[in-house]
């Protein structure tokens, strides 16, 4: 049997993790390696984990999507069921499909969403713990709003990395983003985009959180986009706030 | 200074805990306990919290209620915070008030809420692991709602009560039951009664959802509340999908 291209979509819990890909970290597993063992457990063959989004440790997915190169013959509706029996409660695969050799799980997709979650009220949520990132000040969504529009469009995102970034351009094309509070005390950011910088959404989340808080205004959110000077916008975000929502192709 | 009785309205996560009370296990401890050892830490007094629900184990809150007699001076407003600081991050003091000394937290209760969370999905959520029961299989919504509203009313609820309860009387009056679907896939029962049996929601849960699989129908519900036999109603369902949402008085 011919070696197939498999796509699988994923959704994990990011907490007990040290993130998608191993960082020399032996504290915790990574989800590449823990996937690939489970892959192993089942199939017997050892290989290589492709994801499109390389999440920190503790951030979350409820659509990372991941390539690999299999001579499997258990037929591809039945690789979820068959590998989620192998895998721990904390990673799932929803989807399995064979795709075209030349599809890549990171090179290949358009657009990324991602979501970060605040969760407001005075006191801290024992069940959002590691869920969302509490915040006991009132905020002033509308001003979140507008600095979350201000996101939208391609520019240089200069400002919102982090320096252990290594991608050579900081242009990037936000297709949208906003803030929504519908479901009380939970406030989501909302952002897709065509690719994202090193710590990207976590600096962009930082930076509305202040805005939020009162304590920069949205001009600054626009003056940072400007300047491109990292020191112009905010901290970057705890990770147990963010998930990656979806990849699109 | 005068002795004052306190009424705390607390939130947990019941995934790491034996229950509310301990029952003589020595694996996990209790919530009753931990609260007990927190005011201690706090305070230097120990004495006891005395409980609106006992949840058992795995079991959540988000509205539950305890009263104690402390001659603490730490202003009841500062409480909250105060405990929280000696309290582990799956509990919470949301609000604290001074009360009446006759108050009881349980035996002044009028009615409790709980709410009952299945995970609709044909694969399991890592994210709604310990959070609500999985169930993979389609659920006909309609049928549970309409099995749901048969519970309203005052019913010898014989049928829906573990051999291991204690109370007397097995009649309760259900001042409100029902299902909705509009956070799918999350699929909520709600029930407020003036009191519950032991382990009564989780049997009515379990109940609705062999309707809600088709094993059963509404008005097999209904033949379960005439007959008070507990093989007329449903399995147990699973403490975690569980929440003890408020306490009213």
């Amino acid at each position: 049997m011919e070696g197939r291209r498999i796509r699988l979509t994923i959704e994990y819990d990011g907490t007990g993790y040290c993130g998608f890909q191993d960082q020399g970290r032996e504290d915790r597993p990574s989800i590449q390696a823990t996937l690939e063992f489970a892959w192993e457990k089942l199939t017997g063959e050892r290989l290589r984990v492709v994801g499109a989004g390389r999440t920190d440790a503790g951030v979350h997915a409820l659509g990372q999507v991941v390539h690999l190169d299999s001579n499997t013959r258990i037929p591809v509706d039945r690789i979820p069921f068959a590998l989620n029996t192998h895998l721990p409660r904390d990673i799932v695969v929803l989807r399995a499909e064979v795709v075209e050799p030349t599809f890549h799980a990171r090179f290949s997709a358009s657009s990324k969403v991602y979501r970060y979650l605040w969760f407001n009220r005075p006191i801290r949520s024992p069940l959002f713990e590691h869920r969302a990132q509490w915040v006991p000040e009132p905020l002033r969504i509308e001003a979140m709003q507008e600095a979350a529009r201000l996101f939208i469009g391609t520019h240089d995102f200069a400002a919102f990395r982090s320096a252990k970034g290594s991608a050579k351009s900081s242009v990037r094309r936000i297709l949208d983003a906003s803030v929504t509070s519908d479901c009380q005390p939970i406030i989501q950011f909302t952002v897709e985009g065509d690719g994202f910088l090193y710590n990207m959404v976590r600096i962009m989340a930082g930076t509305l959180l202040e805005v939020g808080l009162g304590r920069t205004e949205p001009e600054d959110v626009a003056r940072a986009l400007q300047s491109g000077v990292r020191e112009h916008a905010g901290p970057t975000a705890p990770p147990h706030g963010l998930y990656l929502v979806a990849v699109r192709y």
